[in-house]
């Protein structure tokens, strides 16, 4: 039996280019109460922490009708890489200006005086499904979360696997085509310039450049650069053609990408989340029946392909599953 | 102190379509004795067992004066696959028709009452490399053999990774271009339908077929057909334009595939063995300079790119690897 300081919660902090969540959770990764404030992107990087403490005490310091019993034990930091998970330093993220090489898990831990661990948003949510959502019970699991962009973390033996340098696990960035489009990243051919919500956008985009009708075109006014992702999902369930192949096609790219993890990594499941994942979850069923062409892995059908757990609570549980080995 | 018991050696057996080869192992890694057979291919599972076990007997029952002291401890087979290593059954080889789903590693523990292990060619070798070869010292090991066909290896924390069923690690059929060749798997663009001995005499031959002069020609008797592998490091030796364009062109290929390697693993040392390997070798600086733009790892130039220690005894120093623990 775990003594009573065990019963505690940890709070898990998701730091976004534009808002800080903060939430308190337990054992069995169920959040209690939750804030969100505004991120301080921009300005010094004493503001940026400002921000993420100002979170904090929203959180913890809520009035005791609110708070839920129990002792918070550490606090997990999620936020865009790239960064030092094993130092717990901010390097340059794009996305948060403030921060540059910033040891953001000592300075908070400086003032909480508790532990404190810092991971990019894609692990930590992959480790957040693996000890308590749609991966509960499994050793090895990959997860993905297409989005904005496509970032994957890789849970082995129920840890995050970090690399040498904590880079690892960066499977939006796997090319399916050396040849291919170019990638944000500045590689070619990555799933992520593929599948991400703006190359699917951009996918489609060209495709009505070329002429093709669609009942996208009326839904973007009949501005083809007003195209989104989002639209895509519209259309589809309306019964258009187009969005219905652009849709087809990304079932065949990611079962050419996922095809690559299962004959390298052989999980044990593989988990989806995201905005185009839930956009792509009729085709669930799809990908499970073509990915076995795309793996050599006899038994690839026997690997569980589900939905992520978490949604947009993804950050706070993922923030919280860093550390939540204090609580176990 | 190891107690003396402990001053053992392993039995390392690698078994191949034509030859059983087997030898003593110690707890360096180094081999002592060693003997090769002709292997039962073809014929029943007894003969192909009793293939086995001669290779074992000759080289654990040499004559006093050439056996080293101490006493066999485990014996370690490595194979061809698919296998399943966890089970110790060979399932179906394609080079290995005596066996189907066999369980190889319980009969010769029934033979010699002697733990045995068993696993594929190139998690054999590449666990070999970590324990006591180019990667020694390494906690995370990507190893490749690049041949007839391209085998890997991962180990994580010193041990091989296995995945879910055991059919991990198969980074030879990662595809780089999903519209790409057709690879012996059946998948596109695997990296063995480039970068291969066969792959590379297909693309040299579809080169020559086009028109192009090379000194391949002579070497080949003028017959494209009869044009090899081995033939391009010769004529690339003699400063053949052709031969230095497929090898360049295999330079940018494979820093493609480890660029996705780096990204996903962030491994400690990369290392490359086999034939193919060994006649990129001049090429090696290039790879190790071009990586990087195939990969976001921000520190992927530190990641050391090295030819394998073991060569043609690889198999003999991988089986024993696979029970190494046993007289560490």
């Amino acid at each position: 039996m775990a003594e009573h300081g065990m019963n505690g919660f940890v709070l898990g902090v998701d730091v976004g280019g534009t808002k800080v969540a903060a939430g308190l959770v337990d054992r069995q990764g169920k959040i209690h109460v939750q804030t969100r404030t505004p991120m301080a992107a921009v300005g010094d990087p004493a503001a940026g922490l400002r921000a993420v403490t100002s979170a904090i005490d929203l959180v913890s310091r809520r009035s005791p009708s609110e708070q839920p019993q129990g002792t918070i034990r550490a606090i997990g930091i999620c936020c865009p890489g790239p960064l030092d998970p094993i130092a717990g330093r901010v390097i340059n993220p794009p996305n948060l200006p403030c921060w540059r090489d910033y040891p953001l898990a000592a300075e908070v831990a400086d003032i909480y005086h508790l532990p404190v661990k810092l991971d990019n948003d894609a692990n930590a949510a992959a480790l957040a499904e693996a000890r308590w959502g749609a991966g509960r019970g499994s050793k090895n699991v990959f997860y993905a979360t297409i989005g904005t962009g496509i970032g994957t973390g890789i849970v082995l033996e129920g840890k995050l696997y970090h690399g040498r340098t904590g880079a690892a696990g960066e499977g939006g960035h796997l090319s399916i085509d050396y040849r291919g489009p170019r990638c944000g990243c500045g590689k070619a051919g990555c799933i992520e310039a593929y599948a991400s919500g703006p190359a699917l956008a951009r996918r489609t985009r060209e495709r009505l450049a070329s002429g093709r009708a669609s009942k996208l075109l009326p839904l973007a006014k009949w501005r083809i650069e007003a195209v989104t992702s989002e639209m895509l999902g519209e259309a589809y369930g309306a019964g258009d053609r187009l969005a219905a192949e652009i849709l087809e096609e990304t079932v065949e790219l990611l079962c050419a990408w996922l095809g690559n993890l299962v004959d390298l990594l052989d999980p044990d499941v593989i988990i989806m989340g995201g905005g185009v994942a839930v956009m792509l979850q009729p085709f669930l069923g799809k990908i499970r029946q073509q990915l076995p062409q795309w793996a050599i892995n006899s038994r690839s059908r026997e690997i569980p392909l589900v939905m992520a757990h978490y949604g947009a609570d993804a950050g706070i549980a993922g923030g919280a599953a860093l550390c939540s080995d204090v609580i176990e």
